[in-house]
């Protein structure tokens, strides 16, 4: 996440706020409307630490047909309106920064259906990633992708933020699975759009304009996902390494020799401290780790796979390949990875993380400018994450406020850099509101002045879900 | 392809076409611009057998500059005109409909680079699918999407169609490779959408939009390709059944099963008729084939893998299963299926061939429905094709233009079966020319409203490319 300064938007007038708390409870149960300032407060934030923005309302629909009313009733006040899931989001694309109404789809969790013969699952947006994923693998399937936070993050956000995770590596990102959509335009008008075979090429692809349009251009109120036969085997191996740079090689090298893990995670020394002395396996002074986990349907074969992938990081420089004999050790290292981002918050009071991707051969390369970089101004940096796909969550670890003109330089410094060397500034948390003033480092004009005139096409009000993805006008 | 008949558009006026060859004249070089009667009729067709539509003009722009002048002349003179690689389009795509300027990118067909470290190749859109192939293969790496087409279409064409190939089952259609556009708007602007890099979120997903477009939105003038590792072994093998009821059947408890082959091809009884005395190891009398390809980094894993698949088939009453022992038995079994739509041709002197695609658990009903249909009006029908993900190319065979109204009633009823049944009418071959007047049958009235509505937001004068993917306004 970036650290933009909250920032303060126009907010709705009470007369307007009335008038569509009057015309909402037509559609939705008092159970279902909310404005008391505990529930405002609840659903102010997310988990970019961009700042604190509560609704003015929130509205919990359970039916597509109520979703559809309360953006046309929002439409009709001239009131804003903000979809969100589970605001786990690290962009801050569910901040309601001009008020209005919160449109949570949280009740709308229902798995409508999983299906062994065709391979798809048929889910409402509010239900939990992780529960979609035991849902798949109770019958045999497999739901690749797994964001960090798919214990609590919902299938409704992913779509919207195409969320990815470790094993983007193998199997791609949520995009890749999203087959068909019930999708709420921000007038209120309901389509159905894409399709519910594997494949299928009839028109334009609106699935794809939609995923990862950050609730800007409407929200998906079905979603059908492809799922894929469950890989027989898992294994994983830690390999360790004295130092970032020499495992840094050490992924390319991995891929360069056919093989194709589902995830190449790397850990640098300062996120091993993190997770340092709480049981995990990692010797005491080990300058990096990788976790390599790969699938398929024998064990043998994977056996076979792990033991090149050993030799080739031998000869890469590792000091140590361990691999997990046990579902209890596997769970130990994954559990050890999803620590990392808490833990390094205990080395420093705050942190600020950067989920930058270059194309790959550069990961070396920025991991040591990024080094230097915290060294010329006196931060902590942290570098991990899916190394293997280029995608790095770089860290910017500092003591408290006094130090935030340094971090703001460096964010600047970091996606600049990035964006050097060929790479985008998200590879998977989105644009949002924390990066919005950073797009055009990346994108030129005209292409930002294409997706704007896009978005009031699809929603000539800008009601829905403002203030996000494209530059502030002072910025552009 | 379906079988409209051949229609009649209105052509450009001799005026406007004199002002754009002149306007032409000043931006491509005398070799670069034909308008002679030979010219114009080798670029008058594709494979879809939707008609004979000369261009007035053909054009053959080798730079970016070129391609953005001649759209912007056209544009300027109100000239109509189509974008065209190897017109090995099955839709008719591009067929110059209303004439006009056809624009080939066959003449830009350089890779400009395949990347090792990075996974990535770029490309000129010119560039024959194979060659790529090829080009990654000498460096250890694989772009698995395989048209049957690869020796001669293009990826530009690839792109514009989002094409498939049997490899689709296990690694995904074109789009799932393209990370990034160099892309021609319809007014002659440029632009550079998505990345370079194998994972970003940043911005709505405009290569996703233009991936598939059928050269309705602009062209892409380079493509940045994700590569992947080239997995280390392949092993293909030929299962043979008495019924392809029975091998419909064994397919999805092969995928059931947890291997995830990367091609699972099914033969009919008709279609091995088309390929029968040719010396392919066929046993006289089967009622059915399926081709069964498995890769990964291990050969015991992929024999341990084959030996799965061979045990299913057999518990669902495969006859015999044959697996190829080197490469040349591989290389014949391939052959084999490629010779199937050419060797139907040569049963009855005419043959119509439907993409169409079911949720894969339909696929035993479709089939069985497709020969009721065939039995029923007389008509021979063969099916075969990708049937692991539900994609059947369902052919009609028929002796003369006699059988014409029968035929069209065959594809009617075929299509709507399909749509019945949740499928699409098209998987991987695009609408195109062919298809347009059936969208309807698929997508709702306001969904293809909203897609007309972008194609105008892109292409308000709708010169490029017209008459193509959604209906004629008299069938809408």
């Amino acid at each position: 996440m970036t650290m933009p300064s909250e920032k303060t938007f126009p907010r709705v007038e009470p007369g307007r706020l009335e008038a569509v708390w009057t015309a909402l409870g037509q559609t939705l149960s008092s159970e279902q409307l909310r404005r008391d300032e505990e529930t405002r407060q609840r659903y102010a934030r997310d988990e970019s630490d961009s700042g604190v923005y509560p609704p003015d309302i929130i509205a919990f629909p359970e039916t597509t047909a109520q979703v559809s009313a309360v953006f046309k009733a929002c439409q009709a006040q001239g009131v804003p309106f903000t979809p969100c899931g589970a605001r786990s989001g690290k962009s801050g694309g569910s901040l309601s920064l001009r008020g209005g109404v919160m449109v949570s789809l949280e009740r709308m969790n229902r798995i409508r259906s999983v299906s062994v013969e065709n391979l798809t699952a048929v889910v409402e947006p509010g239900v939990i990633t992780g529960d979609l994923m035991r849902a798949a693998d109770a019958v045999g399937l497999f739901y690749p992708p797994d964001p960090n936070s798919w214990e609590f993050c919902t299938l409704g956000g992913n779509v919207a933020e195409n969320a990815g995770g470790p094993r983007a590596l193998k199997y791609g990102v949520t995009r890749d699975y999203v087959l068909g959509l019930e999708w709420v335009l921000p007038d209120g008008e309901v389509l159905r759009v894409g399709r519910r075979t594997l494949k299928g090429v009839a028109g334009y692809d609106l699935v794809g304009l939609f995923v990862g349009s950050e609730g800007t251009l409407g929200v998906a109120t079905e979603i059908t996902l492809q799922l894929i036969p469950r890989p027989r085997h898992v294994l994983t191996a830690l390999v360790i390494f004295d130092s970032v740079m020499r495992a840094a090689h050490a992924l390319s090298a991995v891929l360069a020799s056919g093989v194709l893990p589902r995830t190449l995670e790397l850990i640098d020394e300062v996120a091993l401290q993190a997770v340092a002395g709480k049981g995990y396996p990692f010797p005491p002074g080990a300058g990096s780790a990788v976790i390599v986990e790969v699938d398929g349907s024998t064990e043998e074969g994977l056996l076979a796979e792990l033991a090149q992938v050993g030799e080739v990081c031998t000869r890469m420089g590792a000091t140590e390949t361990l691999v997990a004999q046990n579902e209890a050790q596997r769970e130990k290292l994954w559990a050890a990875r999803r620590l990392v981002s808490p833990g390094l918050r205990a080395l420093r009071p705050h942190k600020i993380s950067e989920d930058i991707v270059v194309p790959r051969s550069c990961i070396p390369s920025l991991i040591q400018q990024l080094k230097a970089l915290g060294d010329r101004l006196g931060l902590l940096v942290a570098t991990y994450g899916h190394a293997g796909d280029g995608n790095l969550h770089a860290n910017i670890l500092y003591e408290g406020p006094h130090q935030r003109p340094l971090v703001e330089e460096a964010i600047q410094q970091m996606l600049k850099l990035t964006v050097e060397m060929g790479g985008t500034i998200t590879g998977e948390h989105g644009v949002g509101h924390a990066k919005r003033d950073y797009l055009a480092l990346e994108q030129a004009g005209p292409v930002i002045a294409l997706q704007r005139r896009l978005k009031t096409f699809f929603d000539p009000s800008g009601l829905l879900n403002p203030e996000k993805i494209f530059p502030a006008p002072d910025c552009f």
